[in-house]
């Protein structure tokens, strides 16, 4: 079976974010490297623009469309990083954008994609109409183009374009066999690093990392078939919760990568005071899964160098005083 | 007069810290330029090994000693950032070195320079010996090289290799006519970055950041002639607060800085709230003065651009929940 992206559709998106998406650094701290009883490299994407990897994604599905489309516009649904991530790329490019967000999604959040230039319309979950059914009239009546937060090959193949910087900035700092600890909800980001990894650093394996209870790809690829979670919510670790692997990423997933890897959300907020303390960045949660795993599952991990993502950095205060606690 | 170093001593310096200092990135983000009305372009020396600057100052100076005299080893005087920049470097090196801290230094940071793998001499402020004695009883018992933390040509130079990068990364973000706004203690970081910009940059002029109450760099600017600080303490912004200019800083920044800016602590407070929900990045107190100036004293500078550094983040967990409280 062929898939839906290869490593030249990844090199592609590279070359359409050039000079707009950030090279973000990758670092090391001597101090993680003792929590950790080995060398660990740190790949910082929530300095990417908009605060998380999900700004590849954005603009390399927007910018892959043809003109006419891209000018009707684009659409997406989500409560976050994908919602950020689409609004700026489309905003950068001046694309009208919708985004169909929960009415309870955090204030920040509505404010940032507004302030995107985006149309944030709010829905209802419970009762209401389905948000695929609003986004899709909404779609339908004005021509927009759906970009899927995950099992989109245009998406896919931006997120990926992290993988070739990871290869590129891991062989720099003499790191050519290790695994890649990937924070991972319908694995998008995985699957592109994956596929990406395989091309240009062919020792370095992904390994998914989930919050405990929504290890729903850790399960996936134990069982060999698409497992769900039983919830949706229940985790701070919000930017990595999905209902189960895409359709698209799971087979990428099952070909390259290594066993998942869970944490507690404590151990989510361990990471989050570490990053804060010794990398002087902010991590969220969700984005802080795999540096937890690097930190506090050493023993499911074999080498002398582990690399790992924080994939975003949205959080609020509140939730940031909660790491800093733990301190 | 000649002047103590030259642009050819910070290329220099730049020649022995490839590979080991990082090139540290300069972000920028679409809420922060709508706060300051300008584009705001941030040099995040934050994410510099030990978590500011000072480490290029301290791998400068001890990689340019004579290797019979590197090989004594070193002391300095420090209760903070340059403690661990010059443990750190040390370290790295091979190299013996004694940090002189006062005894009510935050834990935290006597705990991080020992683990760099420096010995930590406690010193008792009031009554006892000065620190200029202790240390120069320990310096001539074992032949150890003071690395003083501004007023030293070879430390200077290294933190000159900042602006050399300033200067390059605000040519491609395509800024050559701009006010670099420098977070500013004994003037060792200004001055540096003043005269690599003089050769690198003229456009760029630097202005030296401060906290209210201690203006010393800005009334010598201002009055022509060395001011001092009536006290050393009472601002949270530590890492900036010296008695007054440097000897062989003052006259550089005579010569090629603007007027000074000065920002309380509370607007510092705000810019690192700032700084963590818009770039991602952990700034201290005194790390964050230039970034405040340029948010909050946005009436004092002039032009579309200014380029702002924070200088550091060392910062512990309950100064930063006082700034999460800003948002």
């Amino acid at each position: 079976m062929s898939e839906p992206i290869t490593i030249d559709d990844i090199r592609a998106a590279r070359g359409r974010l050039t000079g707009v998406a950030r090279v973000t650094p990758i670092l090391e701290s001597p101090f993680l490297n003792q929590i950790a009883g080995r060398r660990v490299l740190v790949k910082l994407e929530c300095l990417q623009r908009t605060g998380s990897f999900k700004f590849r994604g954005g603009w390399s599905a927007i910018s892959a469309l043809e003109p006419e489309q891209r000018q009707r516009g684009v659409i997406a649904f989500s409560s976050g990083n994908h919602a950020q991530g689409v609004a700026h790329a489309a905003e950068l490019m001046g694309v009208p954008a919708v985004i169909v967000m929960p009415v309870d999604a955090p204030a920040l959040k509505i404010a940032n994609t507004r302030a995107h230039g985006a149309e944030v319309v709010l829905y209802d979950r419970p009762g209401g109409e389905s948000r695929e059914t609003l986004g899709q009239s909404l779609a339908d009546e004005r021509g927009l183009t759906l970009i899927k937060p995950f099992d989109e090959p245009m998406v896919m193949a931006g997120q990926g374009t992290c993988g070739l910087e990871i290869a590129a900035q891991a062989a720099e700092a003499g790191v050519t066999q290790a695994d890649v600890l990937v924070c991972c909800g319908g694995g998008g980001f995985t699957s592109g690093i994956a596929l990406a990894l395989e091309a240009d650093a062919p020792g370095l394996r992904v390994r998914p990392c989930e919050p405990e209870g929504f290890d729903d790809v850790a399960r996936s690829l134990a069982t060999g078939s698409r497992q769900s979670n039983p919830s949706e919510s229940g985790s701070i670790c919000d930017a990595v919760l999905t209902p189960a692997p895409g359709e698209l990423t799971l087979p990428i997933l099952q070909r390259l990568a290594g066993p998942g890897l869970t944490v507690s959300d404590q151990d989510a907020l361990m990471a989050m005071g570490q990053a804060f303390q010794r990398l002087k960045v902010v991590a969220e949660p969700g984005g802080a899964v795999a540096l937890a795993a690097a930190l506090y599952r050493a023993d499911r991990i074999e080498g002398d160098a582990v690399i790992c993502t924080i994939s975003g950095g949205n959080v609020d205060a509140a939730m940031f005083a909660r790491a800093l606690d733990t301190l």
